[in-house]
């Protein structure tokens, strides 16, 4: 068992074991923010008087906020209790110390990390935290060279992809704009192969690698005066960013419309991405996944070449590392190695990781120099992590262009906190917006510290990028000090799936326990099945009366549940027809029992399976020194409640 | 004077006055969330066992965790001391204590207002905060009843911008798609006048009022089935968030493109909306703005003229309440009735007004009992406030669109709380999204306590929405509770301004001071002017050289500061030419000198003025129980200054 002692000072507790602890280290710094602020023009005489505590309308003013606060407290005290080890369901947990008190204390500070003007810390701090995210995964962050990766803090996971997605499409449609501007003003510029890029064909210039792209974008800016301003100048005004979907295409109506390529196992928010952006979510295609809910790469190559046989340019592949419905990691290095297939058939792409949930997973990969570890170190103390599709697809991070990472997720610290990196700063002053504010010419390359002007938001907590960078001092990004953390996790994983299979054969002979998808990092989804059922509705009505015992009920007291779960419906639509018929063999009913619906819109019972899905975040999971673990309590518990429905309920009333 | 005695309590104040308080209040809820902890299943033993804390390796990771915090506050000491009253810069100032206090307890607890589910009771405070914002503003908010208001909590203003525009251009162009899936299917919708859509003029239906839309789109939801579901669904794939802008287009090209028309005055958020948000910067039309900075009425009603000649559907008019940089509001009111105009030549369009910063002064506007007070009312302990054309504007809002505010400004409550607020829900609904988390229906018409599915974010912090929640119960959003506070701070601009005339007068053999734009609310801008100086340049230079002393200097203790301001510049090009012309005199230059450039780009010295900008929101600027008041020792401080520089340079040398 991997030892979680290390963490014990890292969090509050299950009991608030840390409560003296953390109440002290709160007061100091509140304290120390109060005297920081009395050494400020400390003659200036205290506006607020010292007898104006004991004046009524003080008094009253007091009493009117303890209320409210005493009702805050009151409602909020029907919260899930995520911080507990019977806490098994979203991605949620306690939350570090280390990021915690930074987060409140810099509260306190007020920082806005729009700019370094309004939060001459903490944008620093924010830089950094991108930077050591970006070492993380591999990027380089040398400044001054090329490339050099450029991360910073979001409100969270769907922002992030958001930017990703502008930046891609920026990077796509560029070279268009070039060439366009390279007509019109007569000025030339050459394509990578040394030809003039006015004379190339549109649809071999919109699908330039990326790093051809910003070298051609770098060598207008070499240009001799005054045929640079006028290039650049007529760039500005044919770009995508300049004329919108609609007239950029005009001009370009030899190319047919942008496609962005996600799995379907991935979030839905980049649907909602492209509803939002303009793009349209029919121009947004889905890979089915394979048996192991990842994304079928056989089905993506097909898809690469149906648009490449349309015309179509391809804006991104998505690939997700870490699915929010199992936990399960695309082939990154697969994609990655198709992509160098393709190019050489005149086709590129940019690669986005959705890593919104296991992007901290990295952690373990990298050795504290900030090497990769090899296969066999990384799997140290695990069973079976990480398999072999897992550890290519981690190692294969550097190569891609940009991932989305969320520090609220498996970072533990509070919402609000999500990141964005990408490999090449030089992308994201490709959408630069200058605000009006100041004189002065352009920042330096690698200078970033005017963040609102390179980033999709605006004014912004310097709060949640102190919490990050705090985290990440405390525990480093690596395998020997946050990869300890996130291996507890897997690790936990592993066991609880050890007892399941032992539980498994104990329901036997009153129900089958099944895990459709078996568990790679440290999401399990279980599904149970009355023996002798065959009929996929009673099952699915089965398990959402088990997820009845676990989910938060809001109108009762959350004292009242043993444990919390989450639940998620596992749609076939999202399965190439392979891993349909395979899932259905895994869990028991026929395949014509089960549909394999691939149309869109809404699913019915006969569609989908309903799971119970657990999250294994809590560090104290398999803690084995009160005797049962909450892992065995909670198997225990299933054991309860399935004997229980079953003596209330015979199965075919289900 | 207004007596600001009502806030004793309400801030932590400039010597930390009110430090016990907080600390005593603070405390209580820490320690109440620990006690919380112990009730959930009180008798399992505690994961972390009493004597872990004497063992080295928790000694250890405290000693790492304390070393990182203070290294975190130690940085921190250079953030800029926006709680002191001698900080008149950006839009900061001191935090409330409720909303600080509320979001500081409620991080501990880490509800994730994504929904309900991970947030019971957050996302319903966040809801009621959303009721709040929008009974200020006079929308209404009765559950069953058409319309009724969605209001919820933005990271910032930027994403609650982006969100206007989004549920703007949906609800536009959705008449469309409706008339193409009556076409396709067959299926009769009656246009508002009562003859069916299909045959309809598609410049008309493009330019139907949103009320008209929403009311047709509802007939499609009373169909009978099959026809419902046939037309629902032909419906969908002809909008323009599934087609995406070029495909929309593409069955639409008697539509010209779509404008976004926004005063120049506006964020440059708005541009970055329509580079980011896939219309394109091009598109967004800008109206120059009249000698008080606002919205020039008669440019926009030319810019409508234009849009309809040109076959251009209009998405939106902008309207600022609360410019940036001079604290400005725009002529809602004239706006509203140009529209009443516009219907009658068949021109529709939406209104949403960017309230970012002055959406909160709609408090000094309402009775306790929700009812919008007389301007004679509002006027009241003022001299000025508000100008007619001020007063028409904040009684218009409830007849606009959607609103943004932000509680992170003046709702003094920490960054990351922005707000977005729909005058008529049903425009959220249109851009639902589902997860394919939960079989089920659909919920109520007004509920979205599913919130992820109705915003432009996903995962987000209960703790910012208790915070706004909190805030609008300790001081209600009405004149006698919030309103004061507001007041305070546009009291306080007032005698800045009387203040900064008797300067001018002290000044005047030296140099000029002028204020170009006469203050309205709670900003002011000042620019100084070296007698006989009429060269621009050189008034700017001389400006910043000025201002070099009252801004933050990151390589220096901020101790060494006096006071602290910000800068802007007022770009000529933003103005009507008699606007500017009128500015010319005002601020004694030549408009030959001064450059009316309209050309888009970077601007130079020579056609910008350099200003020096000031935001009121401390309470306790013109506080008098300490002898001088902060506004006296900053003019003081102005005097000093100038008649330094002027010893150190002669006039004719900057």
């Amino acid at each position: 068992m991997i030892c979680n002692k290390f963490l014990n000072a890292s969090f509050l507790g299950a009991y608030g074991e840390n409560n003296e602890l953390f109440e002290r280290l709160l007061n100091e710094f509140v304290r120390d923010h109060v005297y920081w602020r009395r050494n400020f023009h400390p003659l200036d005489r205290p506006p607020i008087s010292s007898s104006a505590a004991n004046e009524p309308e003080y008094l009253e003013s007091v009493a009117r906020m303890k209320d409210e606060l005493h009702r805050l407290t009151a409602r909020l005290k029907s919260s899930v209790p995520t911080y507990n080890p019977r806490y098994i369901g979203h991605m949620f947990s306690d939350l570090l110390l280390p990021g915690l008190l930074a987060q409140l204390i810099t509260t306190l500070y007020n920082p806005n990390n729009i700019s370094e003007d309004t939060a001459p810390a903490t944008v620093d701090m924010e830089l950094a935290a991108g930077d050591q995210l970006a070492t993380m995964f591999g990027f380089a962050t040398t400044k001054g060279q090329t490339p050099c990766a450029f991360g910073h803090i979001t409100s969270g996971g769907t922002v992030a992809n958001y930017e990703g997605l502008w930046l891609m499409q920026a990077v796509r449609y560029l070279p268009l704009a070039i060439q366009q501007a390279s007509i019109e003003t007569g000025i030339e510029v050459l394509a990578p192969w040394g030809e003039p890029l006015a004379k190339a064909d549109s649809f071999q210039v919109v699908n330039l690698p990326a790093d051809d792209i910003l070298t051609m974008n770098d060598q207008v800016s070499h240009l001799a005066e005054p045929d640079k301003s006028r290039l650049i100048e007529a760039i500005q005004l044919n770009r995508y960013e300049h004329l919108g979907a609609r007239q950029f295409f005009d001009k370009h109506t030899e190319i047919a419309n942008g496609i962005l390529i996600v799995p379907k196992n991935a979030h839905y928010s980049w649907a909602k991405a492209m509803r939002f952006m303009g793009l349209g979510e029919d121009n947004l295609w889905q890979v089915s996944c394979d048996t192991s809910m990842k994304l079928d790469i056989n089905e993506l190559e097909l898809m690469l070449n149906a648009a490449q046989h349309q015309n179509r340019p391809v804006i991104g592949v998505i690939a997700v590392l870490g699915t929010t419905e199992f936990g399960t990691v695309d082939p990154v290095d697969g994609i990655v190695a198709l992509r160098e297939e393709r190019r050489k058939i005149g086709q590129s792409f940019a690669i986005h990781v959705d890593a919104a949930w296991g992007g901290y997973l990295t952690s373990m990969f990298r050795a504290k120099d900030g090497s990769l570890l090899s296969h066999d170190e990384v799997k140290q103390e695990c069973d079976h992590f990480p398999c072999d599709q897992m550890y290519g697809a981690f190692a294969a991070l550097s190569k891609v262009d940009s991932i989305t990472v969320d520090p609220h997720k498996l970072g533990f610290i509070p919402f609000g906190t999500g990141a964005f990196v990408v490999r090449d700063n030089r992308v994201s002053r490709l959408v630069m917006q200058k605000a009006a504010y100041i004189f002065g010419g352009e920042p330096d390359a690698d200078d970033f510290r005017q963040l609102g002007q390179f980033i999709v938001e605006g004014s912004k907590p310097g709060a949640a990028a102190a919490a990050a960078f705090v985290t990440h001092n405390v525990l480093p990004l690596n395998a020997d000090n946050f990869g300890r953390l996130c291996k507890l996790t897997v690790r936990n994983t592993e066991l609880f799936y050890d007892k399941l299979m032992i539980l498994r054969d104990k329901l036997a002979s009153s129900v089958e326990l099944r895990i459709p998808i078996v568990p790679e990092s440290n999401l399990i989804c279980i599904a149970f099945n009355p023996v002798n059922n065959h009929d996929i509705k009673v099952m699915n009505r089965f398990n959402q009366a088990f997820y009845e015992y676990i989910r938060p009920d809001l109108d009762t007291a959350m004292q009242a549940n043993e444990f919390f779960g989450s639940s998620t419906i596992l749609h076939t639509k999202k399965l190439t027809k392979s891993a349909f018929e395979t899932l259905c063999g895994d869990i028991g009913v026929e395949p014509k029992q089960l549909q394999h619906s691939t149309t869109k819109g809404f699913e019915g019972q006969a569609d989908g399976i309903f799971l119970i899905r657990h999250t294994l975040m809590n560090p104290w999971l398999s803690d084995e020194k009160n005797g049962d673990t909450y892992l065995d309590m909670y198997c225990a518990f299933i054991e309860r409640t399935i004997a229980k429905m079953l003596k209330e309920r015979s199965t075919d009333t289900w």
